[in-house]
């Protein structure tokens, strides 16, 4: 599929009518698959290209949207992907991979420019695992070393301690946390860089599914965090990228 | 006013009638003030004796209770009376004190028996302070020796970490802490002794009046916390003041 | 394993080196399984050791920390493991016991010091049984003998009454309770104990899971209540044992 | 004003008009005040007439519909008259009471057929007061004996289970309280006759302006009680009278 | 088993000894099964029998209090039993009966006393069913005859009004909608006998399982109304038992 | 089944009795099934027939329904079936149609005027298609043809603008959305014709099953909204039909 | 201030310079006051004006808004504008009227378009008049005659019934009701228009300043309602304003 | 006061006891006013100096604090004093500004290096300003360049696509919004940079003081965005600036 310039460059040579072009012009911005829209132009509007919302969607339109991505040319990245809808997904069989903890499928059309520093994703318990690995799935995605801190929360202090200079080499850093949600607070206060805080649903009770650690990290008394949705280490570390490519 | 042994020891002396007798003995549990029900039993019942709420009181309605009270020779302590209401007590003319940071009228009629070991009081913000003077006022007034520790919230851990030893070194210790109230969380995580948490009313947005620091610490991965009511410095104090007299 | 002090002694004796002396060193302190952070600290900081929350571990994963613990000499709590999860471990196979109301998994590598005074728990309704024996269970891990006082909720005063002078012996009284929660503050007016309230998710409809309750708890008329988590017996049973054994 | 039967009648005699009946007869079921539309048909539907809610009515628009009322015959109650506003109204001088703790103001033109039996008005604590005396003041009203039973909360029971007998003598109860609300579970387990339960808006922090106490009263495992909304003490008494005449 | 009086006659006839006659006193009021305190004593002090909720209790522990209360010659009432569970009981085959659509088993060892008036139950739609027949069928066992009035929500009002004289004639009427929940308002304002509002979790979005209908009928504009929880079809019934035998 | 006309014609003609005659009158009203109480008057009074709520009824309930409204010769709308209950319908083997995506059952026993004008369907996302669907199969079933605009979110504005003026064309405009539910206001301030905003349950954490969207479209910067429940794309169809019918 | 066509019209004819005509036009969409990006272009748009939120601007803001749109041509409404404010404003002594129930400024530098058919206001109880007021102003401020019918509430459905045959005749009906909110289902399902709901924060305890209300509105059983914000007259009526010019 | 360097050197030298040096040492770290304990290592650890939250802190209390921060020679920001509080600072008479729209006071101890890019501060109202102000006005403090876009919410996207050049031209986008809270989304959507997102309380009826907002910011559907508190302007710039300074 041709870029603007190029359609242009065939009309002004009158390889192409006006009404053609027009045609493939707009399929630079974007594409009816009837259940879907595809946005083919939201990488040069936002800096990084249509992510497909996994949940929701049918195997067969996942696969749909896939092979349109691929044939463009776009590099597809597919989250919330459970096992059972990726066990019946083509796309894994044309060459996309499926990484189970983070529940993300990606193919890589295209290869994709490394970022010089390491974003940390700091982790407060074991549970907190699928979040991480969404987040970190998702950060090599883009381009970004990661570094994965797990299981360091504040019940037991010396454990991050121990691993603090590890996060402060880092130049953005994502911290995970449920149940009170305080690990980003203590982190906020020991570094200098960008964290991001991603509350996730672990926990029970009055937890509440994770709004118990969403409100701790949004009323933190460090300064410098921005919080995302529950269990959205995906929106965690699109922003990362977003800081890290500055 | 007469304990029940002496009642019943006049009765069998044929120095009181059955009729009186059983009159004085109700007395002895409660007595109708008709706004007001005294409960004069509950020292013996459950170690402490009654405290009045002063909050939706009058100033009348507290005073004639701070007369029974004395009058029976009640040690007497009052809490939630700002300074408006204060002003207005004729307790304060009979002898009473006014601690206005905590708003506690409090009155000793007898001596009370200090403690062997001393409660830590430690707040993460200055702007607590109210609920914490509520906690170590009502903590002194049952004869705790209290070792304040205020604003050492974890946005700057090294102020707390200076100070853990004073803490470790009381048998109780009560945190203070508004906005996401991860300080329990830490302090659980580095003392072997009970730790109470107070959640506060201070912040703004989504701290929704103390909603999430209350969350905070009903889910703290620390465990040996017990929490209490959003700004209940002195239902903390009570409990601690149990635990220490074990 | 060895503790700090003969590592010292071995690095003076000039049988350690300095870089293999600070290994061994940090591994007293905590081990990385990757997915975990083990605690290893956390008896001699806090008074009991780490417990692990089997609740989203695999089985897999949670026989790795148990032999990773029991090769320590630690003793082994491991909570909220449903049967399903326990059918899958080896760690029942090496020794460890399933306590399936109360879905613990407990080892002892080590003998426990018993305390010298009772803990009470209390419950209001027969359907809050799996938190009372989360409770009851974890308080014996711990080494403390269990007065099991359930279904005596307010509904029926005289069952509570009859049972109080059991509930007056012990050191301290756990309260259980789902719906409206009110036992706990029943309780907390008849005792001189500290009192330590669970809430718990039974009921339906308001009930909310369990917030009513909690609710009710926070708000007791009655003082010296610390409140946990819903359905946190283990909670409750460690705040206990803390204070049990000051 | 007339009755239907007698405007009929005057009708078929030829002493009016179909058209003239049609308004008298129209008037007997409502009449249209602009900003307020009077239901004088209420009695004769519901066994007890309109009755005024007070708040966010002016003092002038209270006016008019008591004179209204009084007018037609009609006994007059208007509920939540705060001082202020009561101050300013007119239908106090024209022999209409007030009473100022329950802010009620009550006027009958027509004598009140009284109960046989009494309705018993129980509250937890002395700042519940308000909320008692609008209940009490409702039933008194409507010609219902009340039995005042005041500041007999769960947190000193023997205060409750001295006044028992009272209680258990009335033929409806109404039970009202704040904080956690538990009072109504513990008299509905001591009665067999009904329980109206009123949770109040006194308490603060969790209390959540009375929604604990409301939660706390409609999990109640005591079986028998009816819940109203918070500190509606008309509501109760409205729905005691339907009741006690039946 | 025999009640106090006889066992008292005994005692002081010399055929029981002062310490087999406390036991047996004891077991008038309450038994202890373990995992359940069964409350013999509830009908002499509330006027109906324990009734079991069946939720929450394995099919053995009810069949267990099954065998105690009938061996007491009691009646039993036993709630919330899903058709796996009744599928399970053994009661059933020793003539209890189930009652599918209320989901509950009842057994009638005693005769019990029919009511002079009907209780009407009003429903707003079909699929509030379930909670209309816990009442009707709860109704029924303690001795109530009921007329079923089912779907006549406010959307379509004329199908309410002409059922109107039916529902005038019960003594007390229990109204059950889910959704907005506005049928008691309607029906409290055309009748002047008590009304109980049944809230029910049908619905979906808003209706946050019930909590949409439950507000409606706290708020209502019609007075009169108490309110229980939400599908409690039980205690609704239980409290119109209690009214309708005054 | 005839109309009321028919049936006073039949009566003054001495062909039907004044009972036979009042019987048929009522069934023009309503008819009762036990279960249900059809409301067959409501499309004289609303200007739609009866729909019907097919979640919380059984297959057998709704085939009675079918074949009651068939046989008075009214069109048939159920919603809210799931493809296991339509296995189970009658209703389709005699003629219904089913549309699995929208989850509706329907049936045209007379034809429906069509309306002049379009409603259009707006979309944020793919996965809002079921609630899309039901309301676009509603729209058709009324009459009013449909123009489906899918997938157009925010977060790709051009998608948006490039289909603005087919928006504009329609006559009425439902706009679909979950999450931050944000495209009716944007939407809004861009047309100048009633919009319809659905909120959906799409989403997940802090979306709160559709809260989230529901509080975006009520508190909208834009004017002109009105909402209608989380998921209904039936009410928002039902109401934009009555604007389309003006 | 001239419009697009004539600013071409003069670049055209060489009577303004490209620059000079871009400026021009650009003031045709909106104009920047600093505080305030005044929307010229929404009348075009949406078809009808930008509206003034006066909540949380200054009167000095207020006035300089104002007078750009007079300068503009542009008829001007103001909304929440609170006694106090509207004694500050300059535009009430340069011709613009208030409207105190309705807390509106109105101004008219054009005459408005009268629409053919009439809107019903219809609101509950007297206390929602301001509501009601700000629904009606805005109507008559867009050119629509309003019928009002207030205090109908359904708790005496008389009222409402005797005032259907004036509510049928409106082609838009706009019901306004607090408490439960009960008024638009039972309305809903007596008329076929568009009925817009409209809840309000009249109550108290449990209607949780409008929440009651609007969840019931949304729940409604009743089809065909679009539900706007509580307390918002003004949108309601601009969404009735955009039906009723259909 | 002296860097810790200093101090050593000093100790080395022989001109200071080891007990001088360790209290000079720990107050480079903090100090405690008793009711405030200075984290004077901030900088130091997070790269930027503790800011002072004026809220629920006295005039005398923010004038101490004041006071020992200029001594030690750093730049003093204070954050929420109202005008009131403003009024009684000796603070500003020291030379500190009051920013009064931001409620911020400032004072410049030392020079603040300005950073190379502009944040861009964009808001959807003037209501917004408030918080705008505390936003820019913390963000020049810190030696930010600021690009103020106010009042182009979603009502009138053509207002903010004209500015999209200048938002585009921002290293990092702060977007401010109430009500529904859309503007995040659209911007998120239409730039490459990270989003700070701030919800403000800015609303009334289902805006819940800010909840509609947060919740929609927290699921927008574009990606890349990072939440702080409602109404935290402070917050987002403390964020933005870590990111501009990287």
């Amino acid at each position: 599929m041709r870029d603007m310039k190029s359609i242009l460059a065939d009309m002004e040579a009158g390889r192409l009518s006006a009404d053609a072009a027009e045609k493939e012009i707009r399929a630079c911005f974007f594409e009816d698959l009837g259940h879907t829209t595809l946005d083919h132009d939201r990488a040069a509007r936002t800096g990084s290209g249509e992510v497909i919302y996994g949940s929701g969607k049918s195997a067969a339109q996942i696969d749909e949207i896939f092979d349109h991505m691929v044939a463009r040319g776009s590099n597809v990245l597919i989250t919330r992907v459970d096992p059972e809808k990726a066990a019946a997904l083509n796309a894994l069989k044309k060459g996309a991979s499926y990484h189970a903890v983070g529940r993300l499928v990606t193919h890589l059309t295209q290869p994709v420019l490394q970022t010089a520093h390491t974003v940390a994703v700091v982790s407060a318990g074991t549970s907190d695992m699928a979040v991480c690995e969404e987040a970190a799935g998702t950060l090599e995605f883009f381009g970004n070393p990661v570094n994965r801190i797990y299981d360091v929360g504040v019940a037991g202090l010396h454990r991050l301690l121990a691993r603090l200079p590890e996060i402060r080499a880092a130049r953005v850093v994502i911290v995970i946390a449920g149940m009170e949600g305080a690990l980003p607070s203590v982190v906020g206060g020991l570094v200098d860089k960008p964290v991001i805080a991603v509350p996730t649903s672990v926990g029970y009770g009055a937890s509440f599914n994770g709004l118990s650690a969403l409100l701790g990290m949004l009323n933190s008394c460090a300064s410098g965090l921005g919080v995302v949705n529950i269990d959205n280490g995906f929106g965690a570390a699109h922003l990362a990228n977003r800081i890290n490519r500055l």
